[in-house]
């Protein structure tokens, strides 16, 4: 079966400091019409950061969405013109304080394909060594040093649910 | 350190047919003031329904907001005042046209904290026997029948990179 949809026309209803949103009108493989809400993010990286063998850094954040702190792999927006390798280092940088002499594409997920087009794309780090803090000033963020064979139990126990986190560990 | 963001006040700027876009003003931890842009979504549930002991239900749809096809679960959103494992069986039937005599959580994910209060739960469904395709009249699906062993491989490979189908395989 034809899946594709076509886009009839498209009308930009916000554009803000993260997200824009768009009402799309689509034709749809039957010929019909319908509409589809869809918000435009930049994309993100996330950072599985290894600070020895067995442990690796994460980050506990508020998240006003869902009123509650979350523990997660560092990770951040890509910028402008930015590649996501080097979105990756800069974020690691800034959220952790450290850089890396080692950094690997692991692969991409689509985290809400259904309504939002954002990839968060996943590298790993090794062999890590002091850079300098410097986050962004509306964020808070503590550390956090996790043992590898931890990850399992802490996502069948609800203390990990951040999906971005959740899959970066299947691809190691 | 205090991580909690308090809410000043919000606007709703959009509210359609499946989100609703807010921008809230917040008060940080260190007493300043931040913007924040948040995507109201209903929740959704996923379901990784075994035909057979090696062999799930996955579907093909078109993602308009990525322009492509991905392969993923059988998922669909929550509707007003349903419960998750209701939802789950819904779109289970609606979806692959099965239901199934066992029904078990899993767990749950949030697909983007940063911006968005989307929360997917997992069921497992097995025992599976014949109900009634019915699906939304906008939703062109084709059922892929995947061996659970080649799970693995098509994320490694990008074949799948839905990241609630990637996560969900870390719970079973």
């Amino acid at each position: 079966m034809k899946l594709t949809e076509d886009t009839v026309c498209e009308k930009n209803l916000y554009k803000g400091k993260v997200i824009e949103l768009y009402l799309q009108k689509v034709r749809l493989s039957n010929g019909k019409c319908s509409d589809r809400e869809i918000v435009k993010h930049p994309g993100g990286v996330a950072i599985i950061a290894f600070k020895d063998k067995e442990t690796i850094l994460m980050v506990e954040q508020y998240r006003k969405p869902l009123e509650r702190v979350l523990i997660e792999l560092p990770a951040g927006k890509i910028e402008l013109g930015e590649r996501t390798e080097e979105c990756g280092k800069r974020e690691l940088e800034e959220e952790t304080g450290y850089k890396a002499r080692e950094f690997t594409y692991l692969g991409k997920i689509a985290t809400s394909p259904g309504f939002c087009n954002e990839y968060i794309y996943f590298y790993k780090a090794e062999d890590l060594y002091k850079g300098k803090l410097d986050r962004d000033e509306d964020e808070f963020i503590n550390i956090k040093e996790v043992k590898i064979n931890d990850i399992k139990e802490m996502i069948i126990k609800g203390i990990i649910i951040d999906a971005k986190t959740i899959s970066a560990f299947m691809y190691l």
